[in-house]
């Protein structure tokens, strides 16, 4: 209670607030201990592990060396140890001053022996200690003996100094005794000073870069004799040293001049140890040496090597059971020591730690890995306190099923030869590749003394290993693996700040060249098709118009048709190309293609976008088209008669024709106006139907660089990235099916049994008894007949429901522009002649709105127009009626030839020709007839977008203000032309 | 070469395929290798650590130890070895037949001394064996020697049986030699047979299930021994070794009989050592035992304990510098040694590796925390070979800004108390709380041998960190934390398959009573406020449908006006909850509200779900009255005259009236269908946006549990999982907000500079001289004038264009009912009579639809209608003309109170009122006037769909096919409404 109450004291604050703390004072409180480590402690005090607490020791007590007990002060024995909080100790007497080792009695040193620091006797070098006799009975005085060196005896002391061991075989071999004399004494063995022995001095420093340059305790205590050892009696633990000492070196090579550094020794003893043969037929294995170089003078240049010998296994891809690259590493420790054979699953080669489905999806075949992480420096010094060196084999079944290892051949891009670093470059043929790695190196870079902190780390921040598949490979083969591993050096100076990125990747690779080469070649067959197609629009274009010859308009007019064609040929490459890519790459089951790397997608990349910048082209040209397009409304009511007036003065009756009503006519231009977007598919229910199966349905994660499909997000989505070309094939794929779908279920079933806007429009203009004309060319345009069965629509409300009655009850007439026909729609190709007089007539429509500002004279042009109007109408009414004799017209049905190449054959030099239409081609003019334009541009923006952000969300909502901005300019626009077109007020075009 | 062309026998396929391989034939292939192990290696042979295979030993040699060189035989000494592939061995003569224990000298056995397997003498148990003087000089024959065990040597052989070395203190002072005698030896330390020691049996048996019993190997040789050593001689490590045996077994006690197991041993102890005092203060904190129990008796109820004293420090959140819950591990090993204080992060407590950040982030204060993974058994084995345990303590700053730790306390799930699970009810007073834990026991498991693998081993799968905030703390105070661990048991059976899921969280939890109060006093009032608002609408509804009778259809409406009341409470109050969590949770620097937890958020989605049910039906009430609406267009035209015809048979001229042209009907008929469901927002484009701001931008990460923001998915972002509150609160915020932007610009933006469909419907019908008559309750409805200034509009295109002309220049009469003013728009309040007298003259036209089939004169009801559309239209006509004598009406404008609780104050009794209307109230019959109710709705709906799945992407496309669908039928069912109801052909509804 009271420390309780004394805790509080400083917060009356906390008092007040919480007083039930302090109201139940039967029970004291958990509360609060002081934080107190070993190191808190005194010389005088122990941690007492029980009350984790530092409390006195005893008299003549201190410290043990581990903190947590209390041991006798020098010149003291142990006179009781129960383990329990206290010992007891009694001082030694004069005569046996000192303290046995185990401390539980007082000895006697000899004469001219001294007593250490903790009170006990401490023999000369070289002598070991003895405090009792062979049987155990203790000894009055410590007695130090000399070990025998010479024969038969050959002994030294041993690490504590206690007793007579045998010395190093060396020692014996070489001066028979265990005294080295005057030969070579190095690295704790004992060599003859021989000529051939390498007696020259070793170079132990290391070079890191140009201004770090250490002086390796390591090397300095190793390398000499490693090299020796390894040379002189072929001892296999002092070669693999040594080639573990050229590793941490990088492997860099002087072939210039001889140079005495790890791997220059060990390049020489390669040379000097010819004799003793080769391993396993591989040339630039040594029998008693580490295998660590490719030499490209025995064994080939690296391109053969990487590309030789194919592996027999067959690769294949089962969701039910993944096929793992089995990569198997051997184990070395610095000492050359081999400690086992290794799977590297489980994280063996990568830095970063995860979890165990993320480190072993690395060796799921065919999954495109990547993981990345920052790593504190700290981390590293103490996890990998010890160095431990990988020779790196690939597991395969043999020919008899037999398991074999493949090596796997080390791009090191540190790795120097005559001081250049020849792996960094891509020329295959100057590699040098080697065998051996380390991941961190703590070790080497330690100077003077090894128990010290290093002066530099290295660490190999990224390694990637690539597979490459066998050309035209139709059966899963792959060319052994290559790992590419770059090391950066770190100076220590705060380990706890200092930080080092560290990657790891896989990468699948095969040679694109023939896939390359077949698309260039559809490309290529494409583009020459889409000359032709184009070639063909611009001579229809040109007919249409009515014009011969060829300027700088057609050129350009070809160029823009160019660009659709053109457009619609990468699209087709690049959508054959995602697929080609997603179902091959997703779908085989025995390895046959890898799909393109990030840097084998530049070219599939720079076709979209052209794609897309044609087709967006395209789209221009045609909304431009649109929205110039010359319309007119051909009222065919005349006035009912003539209309009896009583003026309210007199008792007079006037007469005048009875107006016919504007209304039918604003009716159908406000119907007009109010098709002009509608599509044939609903474009807000393609992008959330697509986003539907991209993200909930999850077809997104498709799109990750693995063979294996998942619709779920899994652990291994994290380190598979996701492949452009894929999610282009997926999101295109998808909205092209999508939007084909919606098309035929618009016009297959709704546009049936629902609603079809355009046969409603149609059938309004038959009701309303009003045509239209429609120029989308100078010469060529589109009719649709409106004259009404009854002859009068402006009528009330009775007659006209009687009309449509008898209409339905198939009363009266049919409604084609021939009698007994039902064909309404019509293509018009005109002769030259109306156009003129059309346009002649419509003059004053046109310069009006220029005219008005500048003349002043508003009513006078209002009226003109007016005329025009009524002009306009009366000709077109006359010419439909034939009533014209020297602009007559014939109606035929098109060709087949002539749908085909979309031209007319035959010119009207005469008279007009009216092409029946069934297919209701004006809508050509409308975006309902130009569906596949905006269904492609759609696609290709979603993906252009996508492309650009990898995001699929980001790209619908893109897509979807896109075609809100298109959709509204081409119906503003669009109301203002009908508008200036057909003089209806914009105020009646809802 | 050989070995190539021979790989390649068995597949000329191969060999075709690639020629390549075969060609430069100067050079050698690198090809595989035989895979071959340590393990393969036969008894001859030894595996060569250079070539990676196994070779053979020379002549009298086998595979040494560690199989990666070669010993001599039994009997053959070494004779040379220089590490290298070759030793040599030379037999030893007959007399000395034995090999040394270095082996490279021959040495005598004494007699009756044996030779082992490996060719050395073996001396007898207790014996040590000599083969050098002390000196190093060889022994011809070995000694063997027994150790002295009496005073005063008290020695006995070493584990390698080479040197005497004095025995366990516990021999010296029970016996006064090494040999323990008739006393107690039990654990290699040997007691007293002293009554007040622990003669009887203890309990070695563990019982995991009630099948599942293992005799534990290390219970039965440390158990007793601990606890004699603990108990006798308060030996420390004993101790805590008795204390890790106890923990081993869940920390079980039985306090009905005493029971010698691990924790009955402990009990008995903590009783008998109460002299020795506590530790700290605290009671269950015996000076010299580990701190296992908190005891309730002592220390007081669980309750108390978890609810005492809070930190100190004050937890505040800042992106700059995260706090850090700083949990500290007293880490002990099996034995009772203390190893080392540690910090927890780093994964100390957490089974599933995973990534650094990942693993750290469980720390971070206030960030609730979720870690799951499956482990397999035999990774489970190997990595967690010694088992530890940790004292788990948080490190927190003292009043004098000393490192304090306060101990956590655990609640075992596993914990039984007298055979019964304590822990696992939700009973606070009822735990058994404890203090230490293991993560793995893979040693209590073993049977008979400790180098065996384990039968059973105990994992703690479930770890969660509960961390309670103090009530009203506005400085960010906690209480202690609290550790909620369950084990389980795996029996081993086969760990390459066996796996087992663990997880891992930290979980904050505040108390919510007053919160949760609050809302239900702000979901009171509301709900009251409701009720008073739903009589207010059922009154005002009484009146407008002229009835003052309360029947059960009174009833009805008032439950359906009430629905919609409370579902604007409810979403009130969740709306305000969500916002409240997410701006105070994610808003707050010092730490004062807590997230609830997911149990906690039942509550509030009960809510959310009833407003969504509630909206819903006063959605459907809405549409249902909306879609049932009468409505009737009074067209103002009147026929010019009499139309003065010539009849083809003669001369004869016939008049008739000339009609009315019913095409102005149609359009507004047309466009009032239009504007149905015009609305204020832009559904798509909310939907796009929200989506936007939620996927894209990244608002839908701020939805995380951590009070830390961040706009981008971090690697943290799997650990912590999102909050279903904050989720909503984020979710309707973003659409409420961007809901009421759109409406803000639509109104004051877009209505105003760019397109107005409802004002532009006004307009339109007042040019063309029609009016609009809606009832949307029996004498009350809305009427739009639209009688034209210019007396007629049935006229050609150049009268139209002049009328507006003259409009436009002001040069006529303004629109509005009563002369000289502008207001168009009413709301009117009619008498029974006149609506008595509507339905009658409307009667045709209802019962046609029924009597067409029954009584098949079609023609005759056809022509009833036309008529009854007549009628109505004079009747109107004459009625808004104050034509009628006995049913006038007067012009006001609504009091203010009558705006405000939307209900007519005077009923009209002989004149109906017309209220003018500038709000153009008539759109609460269309979609526009009901905009808030949408709004809300869709907020509802998209929110609903996210908590059930937790998908923005789904909900965005759920409400987009919500919104469709709702607004299909809308419009479908409304079209055939206006079509009966005006009598307009559908077809002209477009």
């Amino acid at each position: 209670m009271v420390v309780a109450k004394l805790q509080f004291r400083g917060t009356p604050l906390a008092l007040l607030l919480l007083p039930m703390v302090l109201l139940p004072l039967g029970h004291s409180l958990i509360h609060s201990v002081p934080f107190q480590t070993v190191q808190d402690c005194t010389k005088k005090q122990h941690f007492d592990i029980s009350r984790m607490a530092c409390r006195f020791c005893g008299d003549h007590q201190q410290k043990s060396k581990d903190g947590t007990s209390c041991a006798c002060q020098p010149g003291y024995k142990l006179i009781s140890n129960k383990g329990g909080p206290f010992i007891k100790c009694a001082k030694c007497p004069a005569l046996h001053s000192a303290v046995t080792q185990d401390g539980w009695s007082c000895i006697r040193c000899p004469h001219g022996v001294i007593l250490d620091n903790e009170g006990k006797c401490r023999c000369p070098v070289g002598y070991i200690m003895v405090e009792r006799h062979v049987n155990g009975a203790p000894l009055q005085q410590v007695q130090c003996h000399p070990c025998s060196k010479s024969s038969p005896s050959f002994t030294m002391p041993d690490h504590s100094a206690k007793h007579c061991i045998r010395c190093h075989e060396t020692f014996i071999t070489t001066t028979k005794s265990c005294d080295c004399k005057s030969n070579v004494l190095t690295g704790g063995l004992c060599f003859h000073a021989h000529p051939k022995t390498l007696t020259t001095s070793v170079v132990t420093n290391i070079i890191y870069s140009k201004n770090l340059k250490v002086s390796s305790a390591w090397f300095v205590s190793h390398l000499k004799a490693s090299a020796i050892a390894c040379l002189r009696f072929a001892n296999l633990t002092a070669c693999q040293a040594l080639g573990n000492m050229c590793v941490m070196t990088m492997n860099s090579i002087n072939s210039l001049i001889p140079y005495n550094d790890a791997c220059g020794l060990y390049q020489t003893i390669f040379k000097k140890t010819i004799h003793l043969g080769i391993s396993h037929s591989i040339n630039s294995w040594r029998k008693t040496l580490p295998w660590l170089y490719y030499d490209s003078h025995i064994d080939g240049l690296p391109s053969r090597i990487l590309h030789q010998e194919p592996f027999q296994t067959l690769f294949h891809f089962k969701s039910s059971q993944r096929m793992e690259l089995q990569f198997i590493v051997a184990r070395y420790d610095v000492r050359g020591n081999f400690l086992n054979w290794a799977k590297a699953t489980g994280g063996i080669l990568q830095l970063c730690p995860d979890t165990l489905t993320k480190l072993n999806a690395a060796y799921i075949f065919g999954l495109t890995y990547r993981q990345q992480c920052t790593l504190p420096v700290s981390m590293l010094l103490s996890k990998y306190r010890a160095i431990q060196f990988y020779d790196l084999y690939v597991l395969h079944k043999g020919e008899h099923d037999d398991d074999q290892l493949h090596p796997v051949a080390v791009r090191n891009l540190n790795l120097q030869y005559n001081g250049k670093f020849v792996n960094k470059d891509d020329a295959e043929n100057d590699w040098y590749l080697t065998r051996r790695i380390f991941l961190v190196d703590t070790l080497a870079g330690r100077e003077d003394n090894l128990n010290r902190q290093p002066k530099v780390i290295r660490v190999a921040n990224d390694i990637k290993i690539r597979i490459n598949l066998v050309p035209n490979s139709l059966h899963g083969k792959i060319f052994p693996p290559v790992l590419i591993i770059s090391y950066v050096n770190i100076k220590i100076q705060n380990p706890e700040e200092q930080t080092v990125p560290i990657s790891f990747s896989v990468e699948y690779k095969m040679d694109l060249s023939t896939a390359n080469q077949n698309t260039e070649i559809a490309l290529g067959f494409l583009c020459g098709l889409s000359t032709i197609c184009s070639m063909l629009k611009t001579a229809s274009w040109k007919r249409r118009i009515g014009s011969q010859m060829i300027d700088i308009q057609t050129i350009l007019k070809f160029l823009l048709f160019y660009a659709g064609d053109l457009a619609n040929a990468f699209f087709l490459v690049t959508f054959g190309t995602g697929l080609y890519w997603l179902i091959f790459f997703k779908g085989q089951r025995i390895v046959s293609v890898l799909l393109p790397t990030p840097s084998q997608e530049v070219h599939f990349i720079f076709c979209v976008v052209s794609a897309f910048a044609l087709k967006l082209l395209q789209l221009l040209h045609k909304l431009g088209i649109q929205l110039t397009v010359d319309i007119f409304f051909i009222d065919w009511e005349r006035p009912k008669g003539k209309i009896v007036k009583s003026v309210a003065g007199g008792g007079d009756i006037k007469t005048a024709a009875a107006p016919v009503s504007i209304w039918r006519t604003y009716f159908v231009a406000n119907e007009w106006n109010n098709i002009q977007t509608i599509r044939k598919i609903n474009p807000i229910f393609q992008i959330f139907v697509v986003l539907f199966f991209l993200e909930v349905v999850g077809f997104a994660n498709l799109t990750s660089m693995s063979p294996y499909s998942n619709f779920k997000r899994t652990a291994e989505s994290d380190v598979v990235p996701p492949s452009r070309i894929l999610r282009f094939g997926m999101a295109s794929g998808i909205w092209l099916t999508v939007g084909v779908i919606q098309v035929v279920f618009c016009t297959g079933i709704y546009e049936r049994f629902v609603e079809d806007r355009i046969s409603q429009f149609i059938d309004v203009c038959s009701i309303s008894n009003i045509s239209v004309m429609i120029f989308s060319h100078r010469c060529f345009g589109y009719y649709i007949h409106g004259r009404s069965v009854h002859g009068h629509a402006d009528t009330n409300m009775e007659e006209m429901n009687l009309n449509l009655k008898r209409e339905a009850d198939n009363l009266c007439g049919q409604r084609g522009l021939i009698p007994n026909t039902e064909i309404e729609t019509f293509q018009i190709f005109t002769t030259s002649k109306i156009r003129e007089q059309y346009d002649k007539i419509r003059e004053p429509i046109h310069w009006s709105s220029r005219s008005d500002q500048l003349l002043n004279h508003a009513d006078d042009s209002y009226e003109r127009k007016m005329k025009a109007y009524n002009t306009t109408n009366k000709f077109l009414g006359s010419f439909i009626d034939h009533a014209i004799h020297d602009m007559d017209y014939i109606v035929q049905d098109k060709l087949l030839l002539e749908r085909i190449i979309g031209m007319e054959l035959h010119e009207p030099i005469d008279k007009t020709i009216f092409y029946n239409d069934e297919k209701l081609s004006f809508t050509d003019v409308l975006y309902y007839g130009n569906e596949s334009t905006l269904l492609i541009f759609d696609t290709l923006f979603f993906c252009v977008v996508d492309l650009a952000a990898q995001n699929f969300i980001l790209a619908a909502f893109l897509t979807y203000v896109q075609q809100k901005v298109i959709q509204f300019i081409r119906l503003a626009i669009g109301r203002k032309n009908l508008a200036i077109k057909t003089l209806v007020d914009e105020r009646f075009l809802l």
